[in-house]
């Protein structure tokens, strides 16, 4: 009798551990990029990117309903944060040195390691689109500047004038950075200095889709007054985007060049593969050992295929939010 | 009396074995590009090319006997290469599909992660200079396009007019294959095919200096056609291009968009730290296992800190060349 009640005790656990298991399997997870001024963020900012987060990571989930792919999936939530002018990408990206929106993109795909970016374009309504056309459609990886516009034009992408990137607020912000540089010019003359309060809110998504297959993007406008040309992490493939099966989906948001060095998103897929780390434990080695040391600040969303989601950030905060199989959504701004 | 003996033998065997071992440790290697089609090199080009790997090979290694740096090392024989217009890399670039020279190079310093790069640059005599520029005289990584350029200009390197890197025989080769692609145009329209008879004579080199740091660059015109704007790997820190002091210093040719997905030489790097593979063990597992399976056709140059050379293609040949400590040279094309 004892030995009965205790198997069933043991079977209803295992059901009941089941259940949050199969109810915490996370699905989707997106950011709208790392914050280092808590300070700046009134409650209204707040509450607006918090739903903000919240619209595009359940439009993504619409999609997984309905049987769509990982690829699908990233692309409709990163859309509606390009769409949505309080994120730093598609409409309301910053601004380079010379007053311009140059935006770059990627996506990647875990179960074969395709992967398409675009860089610096400025006529692209939706980057990320453009960087999947590039996978999808062509030859190459990675296609930047006059190029890529063109190649998003011929693959009927739609196209907007420049000026449809730009808000009243990001413009503001621009002219106020420009002055602070006359005061303290950049060391170089090669290009502004990086702004201390920069608000890096790139966005991007992880995805695992129910076929069982990772994807990941990434898309920004970039660093504020960045040298006209240059090229963050988010278009590198391996730097601020990566996804493989064997490992897991990650998109990064930060100070692009410390990403690059560090190959951030693929140093955390190795640690995975080689060492065996868990993907929560690999995010941490990357982000709050190896970039707090070197002083690159920025973090980190990822997402493994068993969806297991994990972030990583050195910087006061990561905004972002995730879905579980169930649709259960968590928002995120700073440690909370 | 046995034992004195037996004991100056093996002081004798290790003092030989040391001498061989300082005799090999190899201080730099550099590559002039993967071969596709040895049938096509005539003997007259089979020796240009030895030749002009020798005198690139021997001038980096005039820098490391006056106690220059990697990065010196790896910038002076890059340069001589990009001035040698039998490589695909400055002066003799191929074309893209708008018949124009779209330059690329990185570099990357192995004892501090640091690293420059260019993408697209059109007027700037020597890529690897620019690169180098980036990295020491700007806050950034990566500039592209014309932003590069102005970069260069600003920095007083050498400017020169787009004609510079223009040669009769790669124009030649340039129509010949825009007729080609008449005959079968790309599926999409959006950019030409991979040309199969692809050479891929990207530059690269790989030091060890005196100090024990090592430092990497690569430097290209790209894939023959390609579309206008397309980057490869060659720029890409990570994909062409990595240098960490605590695993080696890598330079990759080939198909850049599977080094791009692969990660290259960033996997070969983590190979090394978290799999403990030596040099040669980790560039053949992500060239001739990795790639190979994928069908990414190319290979790479190494070096780790004990001066330990390796060369990994699955290519036909890869045009390579090493010295040692003590000027020996090694100049090889193929299996040989």
């Amino acid at each position: 009798m004892k030995t009965f009640s205790l198997l069933f005790t043991a079977l209803w656990l295992s059901s009941v551990v089941g259940a949050v298991c199969a109810e915490s399997k996370v699905v989707l997870v997106i950011h709208g990029g790392a914050a280092s001024d808590r300070a700046k963020l009134t409650p209204e900012m707040d509450k607006r990117y918090r739903a903000g987060l919240e619209e595009a990571v359940k439009a993504g989930y619409e999609v997984f309903k309905k049987g769509g792919s990982g690829l699908d999936m990233v692309e409709t939530s990163i859309r509606r944060m390009e769409d949505n002018p309080d994120f730093n990408a598609g409409k309301g990206a910053v601004f380079t040195s010379a007053g311009r929106n140059e935006l770059d993109a990627s996506i990647m795909e875990g179960r074969n390691l395709k992967a398409g970016a675009v860089a610096g374009v400025t006529v692209v309504k939706n980057p990320i689109s453009a960087a999947r056309a590039v996978m999808e459609k062509s030859k190459h990886v990675l296609l930047a500047g006059a190029g890529a516009n063109a190649f998003a034009k011929g693959v009927g992408l739609q196209i907007v004038d420049p000026s449809y990137f730009r808000t009243k607020e990001r413009w503001a912000e621009h002219k106020e950075l420009l002055e602070e540089e006359k005061k303290k010019p950049g060391t170089t003359g090669a290009g502004l200095s990086v702004p201390s309060t920069g608000e890096w809110s790139t966005v991007g998504a992880v995805a695992l889709d129910g076929s069982g297959n990772l994807a990941a993007g990434t898309s920004t406008g970039g660093m504020a007054g960045k040298r006209w040309g240059r090229v963050g992490d988010s278009p590198i493939i391996g730097a601020g985007t990566y996804a493989d099966n064997e490992a897991c989906g990650i998109s990064a948001t930060g100070h692009g060049e410390f990403f690059i060095r560090y190959a951030v998103a693929h140093d955390i897929v190795a640690l995975m593969k080689y060492k065996g780390l868990t993907v929560q434990a690999a995010a941490d080695e990357v982000v709050n050992k190896k970039l707090k040391t070197a002083g690159g600040s920025g973090g980190v969303i990822a997402l493994d295929r068993q969806g297991r989601v994990a972030a990583a950030y050195n910087s006061e905060g990561l905004f972002r939010a995730h879905i579980t199989e169930s649709g259960q959504v968590t928002v995120k701004l700073f440690q909370e």
